[in-house]
C-alpha cells in the first residue's frame, strides 16, 4: 500500500495588519500525518493520536477536505487512509486544523501524481476550515499549503499569492491553555469599522508587504498594527497588553493575537531575540497560574513536506 | 539672484485599492515652477500664468508650503519667490495643488542646499493640502517629491514609502471638466464601513503592493478594485462605468477614479496599450459634449526635478 508520512506546519494568520488575509508558516511546530491509498474506495480516517478528534470522515477537517478534493476528480475508485498524529492543541490560535487539513490534501496530492498546484489545493483545505469554524477561510491553509508568508488577495474569485519571505525572521508564540473558540472569537468581531480606522490597516498590511519585499525589518515592525480586531479580541487573553509590551521592550519588531487567539505572537529578527522574548513572556505567564505552551519558531518556506 | 525651475509633476492618488494611502507619480504631464532667492524675507508669490489662483501667500498652497518649511528651519532671513506656470487644471484629480506645493518645497530645499530629504519635505508640501481641501492628506504630494508608486503607511507618525515601479507601466487619463470640489466628493463618503468590504479591501491593496514589487502585471490589474469609495464617487463622474468598462475591454490592466476625481485613470502594461485605451475612451466622450483633456504617461521615477 502507497502511503506517504507528512509533517502538517502550525501556522499564524492575521498578523496583526492583515486579517483574513494575511498569514505565515513555521518551522518545528506541527502536526505529522500518515496518508495511504487503499483499495477500497472512499476516505477513511483510521488513527487520530494525541487528540480527541472525530473519527467519522464527514466530521473530520483532513475527512472533508480530502473528499472536496476527489470529488472535483470525479474520482470515486480512489481510497484514501489517514492517520493523523496530532501535536498542535485544538482551539490553540496557530491553525491546528488548518494544520491537519492541508496536510491531508498535500499528501493525497501527491499520492495522485499532482494533479493540483499547491496553490489549486487551497480551496479543498478550506473546506476543512468550515466544519472546524463555520467560514471556509484562507489565511492558515494558504501558507500551510504554499509555505513562508501569504496573502488571500480576494476570496471571490479565489487568489492567493506566496510573498517574499526575509531569512532571518523568527515567530515566538506564547499558547496560554484557555478555551477561546474560532466561532466565539469571531462573534466579538463587529461587522463595521470606521473608514479612519480601516485606512490605518490597509497602510500597515501595505507597509508590512513592502517590508517582506525589501527586507525592511524596521518596517515591518512598524506595520505590525492593528487598531480593528485587536481593541476587541485582546480582551479574551489574559495578560495580552503585559505580554505584547514586553515582547516589544525586550527586541520583538512587534506583537499581537495569532490567528483569533488565544495564542500570542511575536515577530523578531534573529533568533536570539526570539529566544529573549519567550524567556520575557514565560516569565509573566508563569504567574498566572495558566498552563502556557512556548515556541520560537524560524518561518517555513516550504509549507507541508514529506518526512 | 539664484533661482531654479523645475517641473511639479500630476499624480494619481487612491489609485482604487488604496485610498488616502496610494499614490503614483507622471512624467510629462504636471506644471513649472520658477522658485528664487530674495534678499527680502519672507515667501511671495511673484507670478501666477495659467490659473486663476491666489497671490496672497498665506492663500496659495504654494506659499503655505514654502512658509512651513521656513518655520521648521526657523529661519526668518531668507526670502522665496515664486512664479507658477500652471498646466495641470485646478480640481482634476490628478494632484494640481499637490504639485505646487511639492514643487515650491522641492526647488526651496535645493537652493538652501538640502536641509532636508525628500521623505521630510512631505509634510510642509501637506500643508498645501491643508490649505486645498482642508485635509492635510499626503497621496499626491509623497509620490509628486518622492516619484514613482508610494505608500503612506501612517499618518501619526507620517511615515511615507517610495514602492518598486515595473517599468512598462503607463497611465491613461482623461478629465472631464466638471468641477468636482475635492471637499465636495469627500463628503459622499461614508464614515463607515463594513468589516468584509474592509477585508476585500485590504486584500487588494496587499495584492498591488505585491505586483509591484514582483513585476506581476496580471496581479496588478487583479488588484485594481475598489469596492468602497468608487461605489459612492463614481455617481458624480458622467459615462463613468462606460469608460472603465471601455478601458479595460481595449486592453487596460484596470481603470478608476484618480484621486477625488473627475478624472478617471486606465492603467496599462505598455504604451501602445495606453494610447489604444486613449483612442477608445477618447470616443466615448466625444459623444458627451463635455470638454476634456486625455494625457497618456509613463510612470515619473523620479518626482519633481530641476529643467
Amino acid at each position: 500500500m502507497k502511503s506517504l508520512k507528512v509533517f502538517a506546519p502550525a501556522t499564524v494568520a492575521n498578523i496583526s495588519c492583515g486579517f483574513d488575509v494575511l498569514g505565515c508558516c513555521l518551522n518545528g511546530v506541527g502536526d505529522e500525518m500518515l496518508i495511504s491509498l487503499s483499495d477500497t474506495p472512499g476516505v477513511r480516517i483510521t488513527k487520530i493520536d494525541g487528540a480527541d478528534l472525530p473519527l467519522e470522515t464527514d466530521k473530520n477537517v483532513a475527512g472533508v477536505a480530502v473528499v472536496a478534493l476527489l470529488k472535483e476528480l470525479k474520482d470515486t475508485t480512489t481510497g484514501i487512509e489517514i492517520e493523523i498524529y496530532k501535536k498542535i492543541k485544538a482551539g490553540s490560535g496557530i491553525g491546528s486544523s488548518a494544520a491537519s487539513s492541508a496536510g491531508a490534501v498535500w499528501a493525497t496530492n501527491e499520492l495522485l501524481n499532482n494533479p493540483f498546484t499547491a496553490t489549486q489545493l487551497v480551496k479543498f483545505a478550506m473546506e476543512g476550515e468550515r466544519l472546524a469554524s463555520g467560514n471556509a477561510h484562507a489565511d492558515n491553509v494558504a501558507p500551510a499549503l504554499l509555505g513562508g508568508f501569504t496573502l488571500v488577495r480576494s476570496y471571490n474569485p479565489l487568489d492567493v499569492l506566496k510573498l517574499n519571505t526575509p531569512e532571518d525572521l523568527y515567530m515566538t508564540i506564547i499558547h496560554p491553555q484557555i478555551e477561546v473558540k474560532t466561532a466565539d472569537s469571531r462573534k466579538v468581531v463587529k461587522p463595521n469599522v470606521s473608514l479612519k480606522k480601516a485606512i490605518t490597516q490597509w497602510g500597515n498590511l501595505g507597509g508590512f508587504i513592502a517590508g517582506l519585499y525589501t527586507n525592511d525589518y524596521d518596517l515591518l515592525g512598524r506595520s505590525l498594527e492593528d487598531v480593528i480586531i485587536e481593541p476587541m479580541r485582546s480582551i479574551l487573553i489574559p495578560k495580552f497588553e503585559e505580554v505584547k509590551t514586553t515582547a516589544i521592550e525586550n527586541g520583538a519588531l512587534g506583537a499581537g493575537i495569532s490567528g483569533s487567539g488565544p495564542s500570542i505572537f511575536a515577530l523578531s529578527k534573529g533568533k536570539e531575540n526570539a529566544n529573549k522574548v519567550a524567556k520575557a513572556i514565560e516569565a509573566i505567564y508563569t504567574t498566572t497560574g495558566i498552563a502556557f505552551d512556548i515556541h520560537v519558531a524560524s518561518i517555513n518556506a516550504n509549507g507541508v513536506t514529506a518526512i
